[in-house]
């Protein structure tokens, strides 16, 4: 593992000790990399809208965990500045969804990354893209302040 | 109150009980009238982030919501085609979120929703815009399928 | 007028004396102020598409420059980072297009914008929104560059 | 050629033949296939904005278009009804862009399309992500309409 991978990891451990929300979500880190994050989540009982389907707010959660991961794998304390989401297919109860994130534009404060989150059966279930911010100091403490 | 007005309230208040993943958040429906709704999430510590503030999937959750209930008050089954959220300031613990949608437009299929959220000090948290899709069906039982 | 409008006034004009595309498209400056800009386009014949409509690019680039003059009304070199418009209604041949921009949010580096299309008729074409990234320097020379 | 690709060839020589705009623009068809077309626009001087970089409402013209040409190669009338653009990096007097647009996703009226924008280079210079709406009728004329 290099040494950047190696930080991504410890800084995905560090974002998610502090995670209450995503842990809450049931949501699980099954990769993380420089610019890469790969996260899954299952559908409970308690996720389901009025439709019956999934809330498209916690597929949304889900792809934003990923994006928050994969900007932040350079230990600097990122933000979501926007993001957009497109809904391809609904997801159900059980469903096991896998949200993978990749960079696609990295600049001094600003960049861009794009999440797909699939299910069990490799089906699409929503695109995302999302755009971070640099706000200053580092993910893991006592790393230094760049 | 009008026929219509009094559609969207019987149309977001039968949604609304089928909703778990709503009800599961803390979201309480303030406000539904044709094409609106005002809806409102306080911010619990399960729902803080790994940079300690609310976790925007959250906050996108409840917009995504008001936008729902918004789309549905036609008492004509609409999901989200797609969203984007623009997140303005942080929110935090205990902070009392409210979400407003508005119709901006509406078609025979598609729909076009704005929907702002802002915490208790009236500081606009986020700005979210919604597509919708009219999917077929009815969201209150027994009211005839079109 | 104020100093800052002023400087508003001054920055659209320099901006525009040297903006060979928004001529070219026959843009026209109504009023500029900070963190606004009304402009008006007239579409010609040769701005029309295979559906005999205003190619929504031409519909773009008109909302793109209203956005443009309003985010760089403060006299600092701004770019759009990204933008999202609504088409909601055809714009046809003859017709003429005004674009208002308004700032939604301003931050030291990244701003937000949305600009709302219409026709003679008040019929609102398209609905945009416009993000803006700070890149150093001055619109107007001799300004000094902070 | 298939039958398939052989139709949107077809429907895409019909749409350019009555595309104004895309023609006095430059922009030329370089492929097009079911769902995907590549398109091409050299960067002129009269494209440049203040900043003496190409408009980005030029750049979003030419993804639109072959936006328009892959959403089209059904032979089906499908508009664009929203789409957003990220802008990664600027086009320059002289730049020959290519537009490289691919299909995501196809229902009965909706889908959805991916265009990258890249320079001579192979520099990714935007992405953009547009929503199409089928609207009823075809683009060859004697085709017979569905």
């Amino acid at each position: 593992m290099t040494d950047a991978a190696e930080l991504a990891r410890q800084a995905a451990g560090e974002l998610y000790s502090r995670d209450v929300a995503a842990r809450a979500l049931g949501i699980e880190i099954l990769a993380v990399d420089t610019g890469r994050a790969t996260l899954a989540m299952r559908v409970r009982p308690d996720m389901l809208n009025g439709h019956a389907i999934c809330h498209g707010g916690l597929i949304f959660a889900l792809a934003d965990t990923a994006f928050a991961y994969a900007c932040n794998s350079y230990n600097e304390n990122t933000l979501a500045a926007s993001a957009a989401i497109e809904f391809l297919a609904p997801a159900r109860e059980g469903d096991l969804l896998t949200a993978t994130a990749s960079e696609q534009s990295r600049g001094r404060r600003l960049g861009l990354y794009d999440i797909e989150v699939s299910n069990q059966q490799g089906t699409r279930i929503a695109l995302f893209r999302g755009r971070s911010a640099r706000v200053g100091g580092n993910v893991l403490a006592g790393a230094g302040d760049k």
